[in-house]
């Protein structure tokens, strides 16, 4: 049978993805508490395609897929990228995918039990260097990016790898110039505070998630009883931040935790407006 | 060339709707301070099908909505419908568009200007009804339903048509509970009311968004200067409303306006919670 | 500490749903392979509300909820229902909770695994009726509606039941009227076609999923090898279907097993056109 | 009135945009045929700011995005965000605004009349440079970033500007690999081409979309009688094209009508399959 993907393609024109998007299947990760977390997720992935080759093989980032689905951890993660590359003898790969993230919440007061969802994503590239070149991109991207280790007599080639965990934070925000300018009251909202991180050593999401929930006027509860209505309304209230603030608050806490590379950005769904608010700081280790 | 879709159906199954989805296209509507309005438009338009034909002819839907889109008052709209379903040889025509509607709104205490947008819709269907058949349904919906005026001698068979207009309109609604329970503060939210009226004779989209405008703790602006900020905080205060009062006081204005069939609901997206708080009512001339 | 929602409310409005709505969950569901599926859901949840109390308690949604997610079986969830009901004082709950449900497929020629994706829905309605009072509504529905069993003696009111389940299956169709035209070749594209049915005896989703695909041109998998995709592409050539042709095969397949009220839709993403087709039928008894 | 954006803020963390999101309004763009096109957008707007400040000024805006709606073409686009810089005192403004763009497209054969939806954007960023100091990012970007011409004797800075236009072209492909190895039919399915292109020299977006639509195996229509539907069918088995190969095309394209960078990407929701097949390649001058 014709394999016309494996083709020669006269229009010398490489292209840098080519694969899978939007595939929806169940997922297992790791969780602080229970040790693993089934849920269920969105992936794209994709890797280069030199200029010669008229296709990819589309069938072949599925069958990878369904092998590591069980066992998505994001050490399992880079293994599946490597090898979707390998089979589909490639010079790059990459792949993201996101899902919903679980974690039971007490209410402040009462200690009602409810459960939170939180949007996360895996993002990773793992890219094949020639020996003794040295790839200027993940050279720049610092800690998060390693070579990896060729043991003496290793003369295969050496494998760079980009990973990237990002968050979605759902909070409170309490405008602190309604408060200071008004007689009582002060307008609040829902708001979203995503991050993506660099990774380099092993953290736990749920950390992540504490902190910044801390930085905003208040976290969000699943359940609250009205003593815990009472406490989350008054402490909004003492802790009012712009979306300014709270990506200025979560820059700092993440820059204290050592990663070398994030992103942080903020979104309110203003109570006042038909439109958001929203704020981005960027960090690459100056 | 082979028409497949007239030919006969052997299935004895008739369908409810057919036709085509998701059109979307520029149109024109009525605007009371500007006369018309030039928007974009989602549209849905079907006929029903009887059990002996195959299919319907799509193309026929989309060539009638060319023709009235550039002037689509609610009456052009129902022409509209009574055009496809004459051209469809069918007994009965669908349709439902929906479009953003913009209207220049000023600041409270600035009185600076800028645009809100309102979501809308017009929904409705034309049917033949045989002569001496009453349609049972129609008559049920009362006044919003009328049969065309048949004139004296008239022979043709009559047409029971019925319309509706939904409006969506983005509020603030501030917690009566947290405000009564809280030593200061009390949380509030964007939240969304949304209505759908059976029209009977003329009204604007207008004056029933400024009605439904009044029933929330405060409206939403598209531009507010400080001291706008602090008149609308503090009116919000005094204001609270939840999602149960907002409908009653939309509920209340819409029969005092004399809609022979409604229904009103408000979705808030809660600022301390990251679900949403809902109520819905309906009335039907009881 | 003041109970605003349980205050009496002097605006002599019912409403007939109040409470939370985009409530984000894991469930674990029954699954026909693997016994139990954990997957994610988003719930709504609603009881009415008299007209003489302000407003609800939402926080007992939420943790009725949390009690049942982990085994949200269809009898499960009636009882959830009924005990939303009850905590809240009302005559009337409604819920429906909406989730991805997954299963294994083996490619048609090669046998390669992966696994597809179905958004199935719950959606249910328990009523108080009084002693002696038939709920005409329920009558009406059928075997569907079921009043629980009043063993003799019992003096306690009656509680009216329906249960509503939502399939939507992905599917392939290729277009007749294109095939009978044309020289060679047909358009096709991916369709959904989804079906409510009205729940009276126990039944697997896998079954109905199987019996929709066969209605198709051909179903979708996720994984197919070259030898598979020449099987898929043929049969979907020798098996044109329009929307129209799609709906009567379910149609006619739902009611011989026996479903007292069910409807059936298709939309297909034209691959010629921007907009979609669409074809719907309903079935109630006659 | 307290002014507490304006207000010293001491955590020494700069941010790079804060600003205004999603915000809904009519807009009227350039047409090659009607000279000018209502339309609707959903609109982005920020500046940078400095570390030294607590807060930006959110009403200021909307207040100048208002001044501009009602002509938005992409010399007063550039111009809107450099009053937006000023009005906020900050180095760079960041605006993006995404439309549906429509344009009147008759069938292939009977030459029967409709309208497509293409959905463009505009996104550019103005950042003011110091004297004498070259801003390395925008002398990469080449062609389309242009230092403003600072007349002789000009002592103030310069500004440094980079526009963006993208645009979404809906087209059919058709398999080359079903087409090879099947014995009769191909599948295909609805795509989405999008490119994005850094402006130097004024164009049509209408020239764009036909050199876009030419590259796949069909382009779409709005209407389509049946002799239009045969030739459409016929075309696309013609011309089958992967992903792959209608991102190459257009590149082609692309670099011969001489921009200095963009990026194409095709994505194809394919009628077998219910995950999507993609590809990307970008372009910059190498």
């Amino acid at each position: 049978m014709r394999d016309i993907q494996n083709e020669f393609d006269p229009r010398k024109t490489p292209l840098q993805k080519v694969g899978v998007k939007g595939v929806r299947y169940p997922v297992t990760v790791l969780d602080k508490n229970e040790r693993f977390q089934q849920t269920t997720a969105v992936a794209d992935l994709y890797v280069n395609l030199p200029h010669n080759f008229k296709g990819t093989h589309m069938s072949r980032f599925i069958e990878t897929f369904h092998k590591y689905h069980e066992d998505l951890t994001m050490k399992r993660f880079l293994e599946m990228l490597e090898e979707i590359r390998e089979k589909l003898s490639a010079e790059k790969a990459f792949g993201c995918i996101t899902f919903p993230y679980f974690m039971e919440k007490k209410a402040p007061v009462s200690g009602s039990s409810g459960i939170m969802e939180y949007n996360c994503s895996y993002e990773a590239e793992v890219s094949l260097a020639e020996c003794g070149q040295a790839d200027p991109e993940s050279l720049a991207a610092g800690k998060g990016s390693e070579a990896s280790p060729s043991a003496a007599g290793d003369t295969g080639p050496s494998v760079t790898r980009k990973f990237y965990i990002s968050i979605e934070v759902p909070v409170t925000t309490l405008c602190p110039c309604s408060k200071a300018i008004s007689e009582y009251g002060a307008h609040n909202q829902r708001g979203t505070v995503k991050v993506k991180l660099l990774y380099s050593e092993f953290f736990w999401i749920e950390d992540i998630i504490a902190m910044i929930e801390g930085c905003a006027s208040s976290p969000l509860y699943s359940v609250l009883k009205r003593r815990d209505e009472k406490y989350v309304t008054e402490h909004a209230y003492e802790n009012p931040r712009f979306v300014e603030d709270v990506v200025r608050e979560v820059y700092i806490g993440l820059k204290k935790l050592g990663f070398a590379w994030f992103s942080v950005e903020c979104t309110n769904y203003e109570s006042i407006h038909f439109h958001n608010a929203y704020a981005y700081a960027e960090y690459n280790g100056n």
